[in-house]
């Protein structure tokens, strides 16, 4: 059985090395040559409206599924058209576009900030003036990691903000101030079996995600029923099938959507080690139809992001519960290299996050 | 970094699988060419005896190890004279030949079955007289999951049990009533530290290691001290770099050394899912030289071989906490094709043993 992935970045790579076990081989198609995950799968190169490249990569696939929530909806049809594609092109077209997410969002009653479309500079102006100042602008698509987004603190901001974003359809926010960003990793196989991770704690810095701590420090129950609630409604109303990650912030024991991705996430990195079954495995288990493994957090865990540095891996093995995960790309500034998790069943965990957090040379 | 292994069967496979997330690339060496390991790393296929291929092989190594005791000495030799190779050709040695495996046990006063070299019938009479019936007569050789041993219960079965092993170098030992198997997996790094893994109990069946509990049940600390006795002497005197396998027979709280195996080994992957740090990581961290991680034990383990015929994937991944290894192979009766780790923190562990028991078709 082959299993066909979009997209050979590092979750490429690590879906690979969790479905090896489970006796599948695995292809790969990516736009650019040197991707994370060429070395541990068959790669195809192509571009994502190269048709005949495309059918090439479908031709005898079990399943294909994608890795990164901008492969263009058109490409995925045309996979999905020859061969099994999980998630399903439509859960690509509302997470690409943050007005159709928030907008899937109201209509499942799944609180989120406050928001407006807006396609020009005077409805960014009329927008800002009826949610009120500090708000945010966000570009519809092809946001991450902080790009695409501009904090409007009063009215003269609005213009420059407008062409910061090069006059790109976006919404406008409310601004929340929240007191943390949790995540929640969900799963749906295509038998209709659902099962959800415990919700993390995320900590960004320059607009990309540093550490996530799991399960998030003092989860309460009713806060992973509602999450859970919130992520079950989507999973159903999309008919969704695979990991998708939700973000949210919670405020006052209420969780607002921040936003999805329809894949496995930087925040579920921990259950590789942290969790009785990984995300990458469930995912691969969900679209397949089969049986998806618990999900219960094992221990405690932290999880590392390693950017723009390579780190120094034998100083990072010689902390006790450490693990290192390379994703085998050369060092830039601001890219993702790899993540450490640190894992721990007891006690001494606080010292040694504060060990990693050391060693990892942050760009 | 690029690390070479002689063997491609399914250990080679889940070396590399382990080592991927530290950011190494893999080469592995194989003389059929349809190993489990072809799908998953650089393959080259070449006889041991093949120089300018071993010499393709080893350029370009950081390290290289092997995966399996019988590779020719004079190959690793050839290796090890281009490249670092771990374990040196010495301890390969001495785990290839029962009469050097079992002098050594004699020379760091391990404790061993009784037993004597024989290399003719009338030396195979002799010595199982002194010994006494029954005893066993097991080549020096190539003796693995049972073959090229036979039981001697009376003096007239000498002869037929002599040409039973085509007369190959042999010993005859004494027969061990013995209460169950254990087994140890010891690290050792190139920087001399040394690690533990804890006892497990084995369960073979014709021969075959059908079943692994870890930890071995009822196991007392001073079984485990008894144990790492034993093999921390083998380390040191061997200077041995890397995962080293000993099995023993518990008898009264004693430990008699059975057989050593100089690599990752079949009771010992249960730690993917039930150590903190998997048998196949700690192997790589050692051999490079690295710190080696955490070996305790997380939970309780259950590792079940699936041998002859291929199990019903989906089936068993509906036992909560069963993950599947599959290694590419066609079925073929007594062929071990994957295994299952049954992983479990609390309860229902006994009910679900069952459960997959009953799902493994043993040929």
């Amino acid at each position: 059985m082959i299993v066909g992935v979009l997209g050979g970045g590092q979750l490429g790579r690590m879906l690979a090395l969790a479905g090896y076990p489970l006796g599948l081989q695995f292809r790969i198609y990516d736009v650019v040559p040197e991707a994370p995950a060429e070395h541990v799968a068959e790669f195809l190169q192509g571009d994502f409206d190269d048709e005949s490249r495309l059918e090439e990569f479908s031709r005898g696939l079990t399943v294909a599924t994608y890795e990164f929530e901008n492969v263009p909806v058109r490409a995925a049809e045309f996979v999905a058209s020859r061969v099994t594609l999980h998630p399903a092109p439509r859960a690509l077209a509302v997470c690409q576009d943050r007005l159709a997410e928030k907008t899937l969002a109201a209509q499942l009653v799944i609180p989120s900030a406050k928001f407006e479309a807006v396609e020009s500079a005077s409805d960014l102006a009329a927008a800002a003036a009826r949610i009120g100042f500090p708000c945010m602008l966000k570009t519809r698509r092809l946001g991450y990691d902080g790009k695409g987004q501009a904090v409007l603190r009063e009215p003269v901001e609005v213009a420059a903000a407008w062409q910061g974003i090069q006059a790109a359809p976006a919404i406008v926010e409310q601004f929340v101030a929240f007191e943390r960003e949790v995540s929640l990793i969900a799963v749906r196989s295509a038998s209709g079996e659902c099962a959800f991770y415990p919700l993390v704690e995320n900590m960004h810095r320059g607009g990309i995600l540093r550490e996530t701590r799991a399960p998030a420090p003092g989860l309460e129950p009713e806060l992973q029923a509602l999450a859970e609630s919130h992520a079950a409604r989507v999973l159903e109303e999309l008919q969704y099938v695979g990991t998708l990650a939700i973000e949210f912030f919670e405020r006052g024991g209420e969780l607002l959507l921040n936003e999805m991705a329809p894949r496995v996430h930087n925040s579920g990195h921990w259950t590789i080690e942290g969790a009785a079954t990984s995300q990458f495995e469930n995912h691969i288990r969900a679209i397949l139809g089969w049986p998806l493994g618990p999900t219960a957090a094992v221990g405690r865990s932290h999880m590392f992001n390693i950017i723009g540095a390579a780190p120094n891996t034998p100083a990072l093995l010689a902390v006790p519960g450490a693990h290192v995960h390379l994703y085998g790309k050369s060092p830039r500034p601001g890219r993702k290299l790899g993540h450490v998790t640190l894992w721990n069943e007891l006690d001494e965990h606080d010292r040694r996050i504060e060990a990693v957090r050391s060693l990892i040379a942050n760009a």
